[in-house]
């Protein structure tokens, strides 16, 4: 392993669209870990939405990273040097170490991944942050019951597949929203959605209305704009929107809604959440979410990319849609 | 008493804002109790936001008035002839007996009121649906911690004056949004809020921020539009809106919302509710708003029009905002 570390740091703040432009790629001497700190070597960065609120300077419910600073981020990794009794040489672990080939942490927001017989990379899918939020949503916010229609949108993404599939084991008529045909034939014939409208086709409203001909009783919200306001109309009376996510808002002025009349007439509840609000309910999720994935009920998919200095195209892709299931970073 | 009656029909939709031709008033012989009816001369129509949306023809949560049927209503009178075993001539009932000086029912939407001690116009204002609509909004959706701010708009009305009164006499911080001075000084002074803006003064935005210095824990909704979207940036974290109504929007075009974003990042909880959705809490909500009621503690204004004739334009001005306070129709 070399001396020297590789980091990406947020350079300046994107006025709509980020380019690769917002970020600046730069190698640093290898930390050093200090008392009761252990050396991680990151296997795997997690590429997520969220990741462009961050790099606002906004008010917000996390803060915005500083310019100059490590862009934050979910890791896998292998610890190369620990001087904290928690963890030894070797162990795999789960980590927040953001934008960087390695990283050093007082084991604070590090986790060692007590089974290997699950690819490392899961843990920053099914059983990660996307898979809590998923599971969160669905089972805590829009808790649907057997034989009620569940609609997700971003449907073959890392939270939304999670999102769809759980909701068919529970019983539910799944229905997803996904851009372009090959996502909603894998979300159909793979993830084993009933049905997929894919909203690039250019017939969003006719094709909601025929993919939900008894309405919505669960709207697992992660795009907003358009298809948000286009939803709100189908919604059946008493039921639950989990506002998970607003990705076709973050890089551009918001989409104005008109549909809001539809709450009050459906006594619709609507609750927006972050997941990392819930950690007590991330055990129960975890659990879960493994027994489907070990027992094959859950499948997922990943776009990788390689290398670090990938990672600024692969996030701006990411909120394009041009990620097809979990964005990932391979860094080995 | 005459041996005719009088009634309002809906005479014709409106396109948007409603007008008196929209109405037609009517000279009927006066309805025969059969069997198991009371025949009731009513004392006072209510005149409610609700009403507007029965005008349409359109999905909603409750079936829309027919062409040539007497308008809906809630109503408080006297029993004249009974045929029920459970009415004697001279109790005073409250009723929905609608747009129309006597009525005829079967019991089942008819109530005695036992307690001659209050006015009967109240059980159609902090007695009846609107203070039932107060009481569970604030309480069960809203629930606010002693400290907390509630604000309420359209606060001087039936509604909006429980909500604020009962929010403070739990401990909140109370702001109301009304329609101009006159309003604002009577939610201030009569009803003890700690601040209400004035939406007509034209700087709506920073009358907001100046009135809520540490955000808004609780919104209780009546208006929509341009209000509602000013508000939505100014929601806490974890805070909760009940959308009672949306006065702003039942005559034109919905505004387009452009704050929604506010709901995922300050993770609010939105709840849209219907008052006779929740008919097991109205004992209790009934119970506690007569003791506030009896003690001084709540207090109501009344806006009276005299004569069914006055009902069409009476409703007019009510979605106008030219009320003050409860909108009664008196009809003896």
């Amino acid at each position: 392993m070399s001396e020297t570390n590789l980091q990406v740091l947020l350079a300046s703040r994107p006025q709509g669209w980020p380019t690769e432009s917002n970020f600046s790629i730069v190698e640093t001497p290898l930390p050093e870990p200090r008392a009761g700190e252990v050396l991680v070597r990151n296997h795997y960065l997690s590429l997520d939405p969220y990741m462009r609120w961050r790099m606002n300077d906004a008010k917000s419910y996390a803060t915005p990273v500083a310019l100059g600073e490590v862009m934050v981020g979910r890791t896998v990794g292998e610890v190369v040097t620990s001087n904290n009794s928690k963890f030894k040489p070797g162990d795999k672990v789960i980590g927040y170490l953001g934008w960087q080939l390695s990283g050093v942490s007082d084991g604070a927001n590090l986790q060692v991944v007590a089974d290997s017989k699950l690819p490392l990379s899961a843990y920053l899918g099914v059983l990660g942050m996307p898979g809590a939020t998923a599971w969160i949503g669905l089972m805590d916010i829009c808790a649907p019951k057997a034989g009620q229609t569940v609609l997700v949108t971003a449907a073959s993404g890392a939270v939304g597949s999670v999102v769809g599939q759980l909701a068919k084991i529970h019983g539910a008529r799944v229905v997803g929203i996904a851009g372009g045909r090959d996502k909603c034939r894998y979300v159909i014939e793979e993830l084993g959605f009933d049905a997929c409208i894919d909203y690039k086709a250019g017939t969003l409203r006719p094709d909601i209305n025929a993919a939900t001909p008894t309405g919505i009783d669960c709207l697992f919200e992660n795009v907003g704009g358009e298809i948000f306001d286009s939803l709100l109309p189908r919604m059946n009376a008493f039921s639950r929107i989990a506002i998970c996510g607003l990705i076709s808002e973050y890089n551009s002025e918001p989409y104005p809604l008109k549909n809001i009349g539809s709450v009050l007439i459906n006594r619709i509840k609507i609750q927006g959440f972050i997941v990392s609000d819930h950690m007590e309910r991330w055990p129960l999720a975890h659990q879960e979410l493994r027994e489907h994935l070990t027992s094959g009920r859950i499948k997922y998919r990943e776009s990788v990319a390689h290398g670090l200095r990938a990672a600024p195209a692969a996030l701006i892709g990411l909120l394009k849609g041009q990620n097809f299931g979990k964005q990932l970073v391979k860094l080995i």
